[in-house]
């Protein structure tokens, strides 16, 4: 399919053209940058809302996905889905075929989803989650949902090219709660505990929420078990939002552009359905507070900025990779580097100089 | 300290210079690079030997680093340690504080830890921490360890920087035999099951073995309990590592020129120290068989094509970075990419463009 056979498809809405689209982009193959151009001017006008889902393998990402894809449907809005697996730069990842069954089992047309394995791109495989993102949001989904399985950098930075980060833990993930110790897992805007029937998930909830009150700098506030609205410190009214349990609290947090966001730790049990509607809820909440503190045209910007460096930055090193001159000079020299006669600096720096005079073309 | 100044005092060993040479290379300094030059030209000539540790949060890596420099001090050998942690792109990380604790308490001169945060720079992160461990190995240290904390891509490819990669698992640790399925953990070289004295350890190892068997296609193999060497249907010996049990096999695995590498599944309690030896035992196993089969002069030319191609593609963008027009134009066509009036890929092609002519300086 050429480029303007997929251009003309997207504009038709044609499943296969945005199927072909999306492995354009991927692969990162002749023409690609024309197609994301097109999307790039239809992204960010509507309603289309992003939303990154993070955490651990077996957490039950996809089952929470599932759940969330069922409940945006019967809102009536499209949903489109990019998993984000890891998988070997050898085979492809167990988790990936899951997701692949659970692709060919969508037989909803106003849900697309998408499967992208990790091989060969991770350097800028945030930047192409992106784009796919893109696509999906150009082609007119309204809900899109960012799924990556891991508590690493890598998938933080993936999660967060959406406008909302949700990062879900259970009970037995003693690795989420030691990610969190780190630091790593700081800057999700939703923590979901799922499985939250499950031994421990009440000890979890209350130590991630000790753990986010720490890094506030106000230790004591989220020790209370059932995390009820109420003063702090400094005057304001903490918002906890709902959880599966029947006293869940009933007042909603305060949004405004004064206050500042809380995220706030939920509890699911994705296969029952129990929690995702105040998942649904305080989904809505972030969206509405990212929206009147005008965090969501800062953020926006913000992303466009950090994703025109990218952008440049990739096409910057596609020059080098297919610099003839370049990639023979490395091959020459590499007997050299091997013995210790040049260090790969340089080399690198004689290849850069001749780009930079332009004799290496 | 001037860059000269740095390279006087590594030649004289020095390990406040050595400090102020890591400094340098992470924070990529002016100079940085005539220093990784200087090191390279004395890296891969001796009997230094680089082992790669990575695994879950919480599986005791730090408490088997400690054991290993025990017994590499034991052995007479030198021992440099990298250690990479998680920290949020906020704050330092929690585990990162921790190390700090240990390096300070580190007193025996032959013994050197340096902690890294990935803040900022886990696009090439892998790269810097080979770098520091070049500068280890420069300075004369005989065993180099990297210790990473993940399972994820970025953490793997940096415990891969290494001649022999040890994946650290725990018993409670689904996420590790979750992402073991997914196939994100199998390039390792040996396999660790710590904290084996706890419930579930050996079928931990069992699950390891049969996942590594069945990658080999060889699904029924691993099965056996206390893993002692028996004939593989192809009329070889599999040899499997010792494990700190009674029962362990006594016959070294076949190595050689044909022999393929069979990573084995190996048991400790880093505390007590059990099944270190026998990890030490499997460590100079892997060494050996990289040795005759030829595969660690491989590795290392890998490595350094890697390398060199990873400099040059840092080196473009550090010159991006430095374009004074390249940037002022990004910053000018912010707005017009924030209002779609031109995507990230217009603006990446016109910089490209001038920088490609040379009119960009």
């Amino acid at each position: 399919m050429s480029v303007e056979r997929i251009l003309e498809g997207l504009n038709r809405r044609e499943p296969a053209a945005l199927a072909r689209a999306i492995t354009l982009v991927e692969n990162q193959r002749d023409g690609f940058e024309r197609v994301l151009s097109h999307a790039h001017g239809l992204v960010g006008r509507g309603t289309a809302r992003r939303i990154g889902i993070t955490g651990p393998p077996g957490a039950g990402k996809s089952t929470l996905t599932e759940a969330l894809i069922q409940r945006f449907r019967a809102q009536g809005h499209s949903v489109g889905v990019v998993a984000v697996d890891p998988t070997s730069p050898f085979t492809g990842g167990a988790l990936l075929g899951d997701r692949i069954r659970m692709e060919a089992a969508s037989v909803d047309p106003h849900v697309f989803i998408r499967s992208m394995a990790t091989r060969g791109a991770h350097g800028g495989l945030a930047t192409t989650t992106e784009e796919v993102a893109d696509l999906l949001e150009a082609f007119g989904f309204e809900r899109i949902l960012v799924e990556t399985v891991g508590v690493g950098q890598t998938e933080l930075d993936i999660a967060r090219t959406a406008e909302t980060t949700v990062l879900v833990l259970v009970p037995e993930s003693g690795d989420g709660i030691q990610a969190l110790k780190a630091g790593v897992m700081e800057i999700a805007d939703l923590y979901v505990v799922n499985k939250s029937d499950r031994p421990g998930a009440d000890k979890l909830r209350q130590e991630v929420e000790v753990m986010l009150g720490l890094r506030r700098g106000n230790a004591f506030r989220h020790v209370a078990p059932h995390h009820a609205p109420h003063a702090r410190a400094d005057g304001r009214t903490g918002g906890r939002a709902g959880t599966p349990s029947s006293d869940r609290p009933t007042a909603p947090p305060p949004v405004g552009p004064d206050a500042a966001w809380e995220p706030p730790v939920l509890g699911t049990v994705a296969p029952t359905g129990a929690g995702v509607d105040e998942l649904v809820a305080a989904l809505d909440r972030h969206y509405t507070y990212l929206e009147t503190s005008g965090q969501l045209a800062e953020r926006r910007r913000r992303r466009l900025a950090a994703r025109t460096r990218a952008v440049l930055e990739r096409s910057v090193q596609r020059w080098v990779a297919e610099t003839t001159h370049a990639e023979a000079l490395l091959a020459q020299r590499l007997e050299e580097v091997t013995d210790g006669r040049r260090s790969p600096y340089d080399v690198a720096a004689e290849i850069l100089d001749q780009m930079k005079t332009g004799t290496a073309r």
